[in-house]
């Protein structure tokens, strides 16, 4: 424990400034670069993500095409949507908002999208791109964390980093971009012993692992900057309110951390910032820019 | 240090079980797979692998087509060959001899094969299957390494693997390997700090970076693994011969761990055996087996 607080890592500030950076930017290409969105069904929280997508895309000046379809689309539709919008010269990137209603094979529908137009990095190409060091759209969660601890520090190099969680979405794709930047990366998960002594290690700590406050103030090396990738909501309290909390135990790690982000306003506003810059890069990309 | 020597995991023995698994299984599938191996040039150390890959594919059972092309082979003869070996149906396998000749772009090459002819698991598809935890042609280093780690372990899950190298071909698919068989996975390389404390973490320890000797015996937690990928030959001694050394001190290592891999006979007769396995695999998978 330190006498001061951590400094709180302000990723709803970084995400203003990436997009007025692309708002900047766009007029200067000669083309406008699209996004299309497709959601299918009604899913509350997936209508919330897709509109204030589909609102950031035109603020910073680009197209947003939106594709609603009713929950009884079928596999085929959406495969034959996809296949269009990869088709059509005036999209440069395409996100499929997930979860897809369950007669649909979302594997089948990512493994669909044009890897050049894949702006979420889910696509297999894209993860094998990242893997081996080529250029790769790469997926905006664990690309906005580095964002953010590159801001913070600059160069990363020889840091112990370890990773809490192995999802494809968060864990492995920023354990590689961790390791592009040259820290000693850990991977840790369910399946790890003593994951308290492995976080203690940690220079840079990100917790992916989606479980209510499971990191703990004594988990944190004294100094360390804390990433929190999880977002959840707590059950209502007595009063009836119900709140976010992240990964980690916020009250007890910013008092030992040098660095952490908040949930929310951390890492969360730090996605769609990042969808829109992986669609200008793979709009830039698609035109030899 | 123990007063017992750590056991010598017999890499040369296992390779040839393998071997014989294989000749035992390919009667019973109906066909006669087929592996294509690629050699532009002259270099002295790819003629004796090449000729070897094709004996031991012959021996197994499994046909083998050598393709053998004078230096000046043009990249675009190089393209053409790969593209009708992809076509062939005979061929299941198709191996790139590297290195290539530098007028010969081998990323271009290697991003040509067909990855579901890739036994050598370098194509980015592959790359990302791994990643991503779908099926995949896996490189065969790292695969031999993790047949020998579980055949001493059983289950690996929970161990502390550290991996010293992060190439494509070694080290970041050693980890993809030892993640998804449930270790806690940390990879080191050069600008890692304190490699020797970093070592000594490990119940498995796997050095693939190519430098002589450079991981002492008191790097070693004791009763660790170790798998030792490196094979450095020495300069000529005052007799005037050279040897083979691994990138482990061995005779200082074999007084700590519990278990090591020599060098020669360790690792290295895994990979010629790995890429058989890896030609059955992809004949099946392309038969839908």
């Amino acid at each position: 424990m330190t006498d001061t607080l951590a400094r709180r890592i302000d990723g709803k500030a970084f995400a203003a400034g990436l997009r007025a950076r692309l708002a900047a930017e766009i007029p200067s290409l000669g083309f406008q670069p699209g996004l299309a969105v497709v959601l299918v069904g009604e899913d509350p929280a997936s209508q919330v993500y897709v509109r204030n997508k589909a609102q950031q895309t035109v603020e910073v000046g680009m197209r947003s095409f939106e594709h609603k379809l009713p929950a009884e689309t079928t596999e085929a539709e959406v495969l034959a949507l996809v296949a269009t919008l990869n088709a059509d010269p005036a999209v440069d990137g395409i996100l499929v908002q997930l979860p897809l209603p369950k007669h649909i094979d979302a594997d089948k529908v990512l493994l669909t999208i044009d890897p050049a137009k894949d702006v979420d990095g889910f696509h297999p190409v894209n993860a094998g791109r990242l893997a081996t060091g080529a250029n790769a759209l790469v997926p905006c969660t664990p690309l906005g964390c580095l964002m953010l601890l590159q801001d913070l520090h600059g160069s990363l190099a020889g840091m112990e980093a370890v990773i809490v969680g192995r999802s494809n979405i968060v864990g492995k794709p920023m354990a590689q971009l961790l390791l592009k930047a040259d820290c000693t990366v850990t991977i840790a998960h369910s399946r790890s012993r003593d994951l308290p002594a492995l976080c203690r290690r940690a220079d840079i700590l990100v917790a992916a692992v989606g479980r209510p406050e499971m990191i703990r103030g004594d988990w944190i090396k004294p100094g360390a900057t804390v990433i929190d990738v999880g977002i959840n909501r707590l059950p209502p309290d007595a009063s009836g309110k119900s709140r976010l909390v992240g990964d980690v135990a916020f009250a007890e790690a910013e008092t030992v951390a040098g660095a952490i982000t908040p949930v929310p306003g951390g890492v969360g506003p730090m996605t769609i910032a990042c969808l829109l810059h992986n669609t200008v890069t793979a709009a830039k990309a698609r035109r030899g820019v």
